[in-house]
């Protein structure tokens, strides 16, 4: 099929949550995986263990179909290696990444050597796979190495497993013609964002973006940010859930940041219930078309909005309590709709708690109308399809056990605008 | 094939765990597993949510894999519902169910009502899989009812759902020539064990079976007593598992009761260590083959072995404390082996970690060399296959989540011994 | 002081909340708690550790104190000490607590045989504090003692340690002129009703006392009751906890036993929220004087309350749901008050929440307008100093560690009436 | 009593755990305790809510019976009131404190001006009990205010609660002639290191002092330290527990920094087992004389033990792993003593554990052979009393609540060497 469309003319920018999908950045599961027992799962922020070489087909065949709708998937594995090769972009990760402080002062040397023998695509492993003290060869193990403990010293990390990088959409996030590098709120994760950021810094494709907030290398404190709140549903507003994980802290510093770039000029914060049931925003509300959303009534019923708008006195943003408006209506009428039409999680009392457990409020549009999902939520299918929505879906077996589905798995770099 | 040992002319017992199987118990996901949410699978004792038709198309997959190497399957709807259809069976077991303490005062009348108007099919679905409040047709609701309470009113039940009877070795014991009818451990499985015992009192192909011990509608204390934990080997030897779920109370009573019949001229404790990981003794030890065994060093080693045998004197069982003997040994010999063949769970500390949690332990054989076992287990599988079995998997994507393999899922009712 | 009223000549019975309180069982602190640890105090309901002999100093005080008003306090030690050596009473109780069902076949003549060694006091001791299988002396230790396990043997019991009898209010309830012994809703406590049916049943004092339900050789199911959810308020009326711990399964039944035998007119249900800080009706919710109570308005604004009624046909019992109507309201207008006055947990958020955590809700009256409540509850005693209440403080440094004040504590036995 | 050895005259610095305490530093009960509620004990890692008036006596009788033996007690919120006091001192604190990542941007200027307006005892009140968004005045609360959530609101923090910092043994460490300023585990006590840091730049007694190691300003990763594992025994050597909380990144760090330095010549190591009883080194582990040391044997017995020492080779620090050698036989090596004198927790098994669990073994010495203990450890203090060692009780009822005794609630300023 010939598309003169090619997204590589295009510039990197998000602009809806269900125009176009032209490239999206994914990361296959692997080593960190394979790390994930039992009795370190819950650590991990995983509730179960998975069996990799399943869950790799059935990310392979999400990338499948994606690519066979025109999207250019980009995969993250692929390009840290290809990072990894620019000059300088090694060594400035691993002054970061091996220090006395993260190894040992012991061993910072033979972890560093060790490492610097290792070809790119090896090094990348390691750096999203998490390196234990027992993948150190005996070559590069000193004396000190005694000090690592019996058993637990196959669970200590000289470099920390990532497997919530499966989650792309988390760690960073285009909102229309830039991306913020998310202070993510588990320690677990945080260095996600040191890997995107040398990407940003060193890869020909990304260098040279804009910016419009964070930096993993400075301490945000309690202003944590995950791209699970976050949706630039066009028209010039961006949706986010203030939940644990996204904080007011960095939500009014984002909007500040949009505000003042002229970027947006109205954001949409979904005050979530204290549930773990509402972890992001997204685990509860999604686009599947311009004015159908999927919805998982018991928590978005629960949810208290805030319209913030740029203000001329300090500190630039305008604070409306939006009381007892339906979050619904308050972003229909964001975008000039005169409703959303809501597809319910389907099914009786327990499916419907199932369902969102297992995602099912979890879709994401490659366009208008066209949804990928996981095959488990047959009820929610059902209803999607019911609404003319195309559902295309996706094994979860196995990708499901961290909580997320498929829009957790993909972070968009170019999607087009729709018009309301 | 034309075969001339039809299992119907033989009678009940099991003689072996690796001989011939020739009939075996198992009992399919359905409603109870409809009823397992985030939630309330804790206290289900479930560890995640299930898709309940790709469950049920996995254990019929497991179902026809058994009937095609010549096993008669019995499935417990289908048996319960035989039961429910002979006289005097259904007021029986509702004599028992619906009681005032279960259900209330106020309820008594119309939860028996509505149950009496069932097919007996529909019947033993709201047996096995749990009869909400809910699920009481309004015209059978008196104002009474009021008391119910609000949305929790939906998890309220008036019969429990049963979703772990689907791990039917556990109910019931088949040991040689006679079977137990065990106390199981968590209050929310005490009901499993009254459904068997109507089986095994009106069912034709079951009345009048040689019961060893236990009745569900006595107190059993501390004596409990679950199928996982129990494996009679042959020889005259059984070997019992005392962990968290089988006490030391049970475990000398079931002795006594097999060494008076003459059954069983010994019994090899294996005393488990108190971990999770080591729920049952099937779920780190299994057999393979006459003298194959798939073991969890990691806890086997851990194990401590008594053996006990018949004592002229008070109170007729006398026990030896093997001290550092390995359980593997102590079984050998009491099988007149010279020693097992031992395959450990397979791969590096994490793969062998998640697999023993993934049932990568818990094969069960159809004859000797023949076993069932999770597609999930690869690397075990690998060393199993090196060692000359045969291995038929089955999909353990969703029948695993309740932390149960292949041999948790069945009751053998016959089996043939085999030679040592 | 000489009072012609001696309790000895009264009949045991509970006519209100706030009578004067004429007799009274406790149960000092003593060798269970000495059993605590940090390792089992979450599986024996405590939520720490005890300095066991300042509990009991401190026990020992609030005894003194009630003493002092004119209450005859009755030690449940002294208590079964008597009942043991009434003939008969002890093998009644030894039969039914040494079966090979809770200590195990080979050990049952060993344990039998020490107990039958002791002294009333000493074998009272054991019955309340339990039996360790380290207790056993050599000389009882047959060889199937090799069973017990390492140092968790330590931790093992051939009589189970019951240190929540130190709340005797919910083990048994004097309802008017009867009185239940309860099914308690943890297994851990199952074993202090069966002590109090043996004094019940042999003591002079109280045998042939009307038993309006209960009875701990049965199996109750979901018909679980605790004391301290239910209070006999006067005015032929009982108000009820319908709580985690007690069902409305029970309910039902004793509502329907109260109304058969003339005992009560009316039961008000305080349908509590599911929260843990809600465990029972008087953790949030008691009587300081005939129209004065103290609340945790967080917990007891969220009470959905219920009344039951006599009713003619079956179940006998009638239910009208309150709806919206506040459970004091409901409480005043069953005894003919205008309104009950409220005093709230004082302090700022955090001290109320702290208060009602350390039974500032717990008060219990040794008269009208005269109580007892732990020193540490500052604030919400001076509330009720200033509403015009007798306040009497005892140390709660030590006995309020197992969450429970002195309502809990004590289980009136004659208690007169109040006019409303 | 005339004293002419007074401690303002000494420099700062701890040459041993049991010479003569001279300065001490200590920090009161008070705001940050009345924050405490059962529902936010956990997240500030109480175990259990106080009776902050009678813990504020109890830490008094403390502090007075320690300046009756001579000792100069410093008070927290008395030095930082006059740390704030000294100019630009509180400009400096605030502005590491009150940043648009901490409080929300739109609360930045209210919150600032608020605590502009306070004298600096008010101040510290707030800087060390937190400042919930519920004491922001309304003056100064903006319209982004409404962000702030309904009761959770009470729960919010601008500062956050210190009630850790009673504890000052962690937060920084007097090793001989200098301080560390520790990086601590966990993130709700990070603030406390960067009080301690205004003191030690600003406060004329503290400024200048030789700091080995750390600042609160940087991150440190997995190098965290505290001070509760760390023991300057004197003769050159430090021990230091490798624990949960005290990292092997931080050690080798810190022993390098004391090694280079001059000030100490040997680091024993104590590789503690990972258990939550084994928190610290110095809850099973401190000197009552200079050859007398309480211990918990069930942990102690499990420490490994490593010896570090100066090396000419990178990374200047050399491992000898002792192997199967008893710890305290190491550390009586380490002083040149041929052994040390073992007092173990006092009573049975389960009063061993409770008593441990109670700070039994968190002696603090006020002098070779003079500790203070907590009284409810009775059976441990007969011990030390039986082996000559003079015992000073100080009640723990409240003060333990937090898992800390008289040694976690001391951090040295002064203590004279002892000689072996």
């Amino acid at each position: 099929m010939v598309r003169d469309d090619s997204p590589g003319s295009r510039p990197l920018g998000v602009h809806s949550e269900v125009g176009r999908l032209r490239k999206v950045l994914v990361c296959s599961p692997g080593l960190a995986h394979r790390r994930l027992t039992p009795s370190n799962s819950g650590d991990l922020l995983f509730d179960d263990v998975m069996w990799v070489e399943n869950a790799q087909r059935d990310h392979a065949d999400f990338v499948g179909k994606m690519t066979s709708r025109g999207v250019e998937v980009v995969e993250l594995h692929d390009l840290l290696a290809q990072t990894m090769a620019v000059p300088g972009a090694k060594d400035w990760l691993l002054d970061r990444k091996i220090t006395p402080n993260r190894v040992g002062l012991g061993l910072l040397d033979g972890t560093r050597s060790f490492l610097e023998t290792l070809e790119p695509r090896q090094l990348v492993d390691y750096l999203i796979g998490g390196l234990a003290t027992n993948d150190l060869l005996d070559e590069f193990r000193p004396a000190y190495a005694a000090l690592l403990r019996g058993d637990s010293g196959a669970r200590e990390y000289l470099m920390p497993p990532l497997p919530n990088m499966l989650y792309t959409r988390d760690t960073t996030c285009w909102l229309y013609g830039g991306v913020t590098l998310n202070p993510l709120y588990w320690p677990a994760r945080h260095d996600e964002t040191l890997l995107m950021k040398a990407v940003y810094t060193f890869h020909p494709d990304f260098a040279g973006s804009t910016v419009w907030w964070g930096d993993p290398e400075q301490d945000w404190g309690q202003a944590t940010f995950e791209g699970g709140d976050v949706m630039p549903v066009g028209n010039g507003v961006v949706l986010m859930g203030m939940s644990e994980r996204t904080s007011r802290q960095a939500i009014s510093q984002v909007a500040l940041a949009l505000f003042e770039s002229g970027a947006a000029k109205q954001v949409v914060v979904a005050g979530m219930p204290r549930l773990r049931a509402a972890m992001h925003l997204d685990t509860v509300f999604t686009f599947a078309d311009r004015d159908i959303v999927t919805v998982y009534p018991r928590i978005v019923d629960e949810i208290h909005t805030f319209t913030l708008r740029p203000d001329d006195r300090p500190p630039g943003v305008h604070v409306t309590d939006e009381g007892s408006r339906a979050f619904p209506e308050v972003v229909a009428e964001s975008l000039g709709l005169s409703k959303l039409r809501l597809i319910e999680t389907g099914g009786d009392v327990y499916a419907s708690e199932r369902q969102q457990w297992d995602s099912g409020n979890n879709a994401v549009a490659v366009e208008p109308g066209v949804v990928f999902t996981y095959d488990r939520n047959t009820q929610t299918n059902a209803l999607l399809r019911d609404a003319g929505v195309e559902v295309i879906t996706i094994v979860g077996a196995e990708l499901g056990r961290g909580r997320g589905g498929g829009h957790c798995m993909t972070c968009p770099l170019i999607r087009e605008p729709v018009s309301f």
